[in-house]
């Protein structure tokens, strides 16, 4: 059925060490997977917790992006919720899979704004 | 099975008129569903599009809130992830249907990080 969005939720296990504490590499990450999927940037929120652990979320002119890191369980949760067919989700994931070394995936996609009227994303 | 979090999917349809487009609107709607939720806001950032829809996300200690909207759908996509047992996400899912008067809604809930060794989230 044709809806608005394409979200897709990315599990990411057994992460590399180091990088799921360090929020520069992480943000590196993220924006670089926007920029591989061909969205466009229109803002940014980072974030470090104590003892660990980061979150941060690229706005896109398609939706957002987002990552959140548990580094005590090698784990991160990244969202790629994108609408229009000028991007291509796929590329931000393969990006965040290898950034993040992860030895194991999945994930899951949601489609967003099953509309009854055929809606079209014009973004 | 035991998660670091929980991801609320949430779809509002039927909006009510004149607020999917108000960017001041939608952020106060936000940030007060994160309080009643009980979750802890680190950051924001908001975004009008032309001609019209706004993206939005609150960064919480606990994860993101975040809202995109399709005014000339009446129609908006929120996301209410959080982790640990202090917030509840029920409230800001309460909040937001209500604020933007939504006729009709669905949930999907999404357990992430569901890993084999019972991952407690300390946050």
């Amino acid at each position: 059925m044709n809806a608005l969005g394409r979200h897709l939720l990315l599990e990411l296990k057994n992460c590399k060490s180091g990088v799921l504490n360090d929020l520069g590499f992480l943000r590196e990450a993220l924006l670089a997977a926007a920029k591989e999927s061909g969205a466009t940037v229109m803002g940014e929120s980072f974030h470090s917790f104590n003892p660990q652990g980061v979150s941060g979320v690229v706005i896109i002119a398609e939706s957002h992006m987002s990552i959140h890191t548990w580094p005590e369980y090698d784990y991160a949760a990244v969202d790629v919720f994108t609408c229009g067919k000028s991007v291509q989700p796929e590329k931000a994931v393969e990006v965040m899979i290898e950034r993040l070394g992860a030895k194991n995936h999945s994930i899951i996609e949601v489609q967003r704004g099953i509309l009854l009227n055929s809606p079209v994303c014009s973004r």
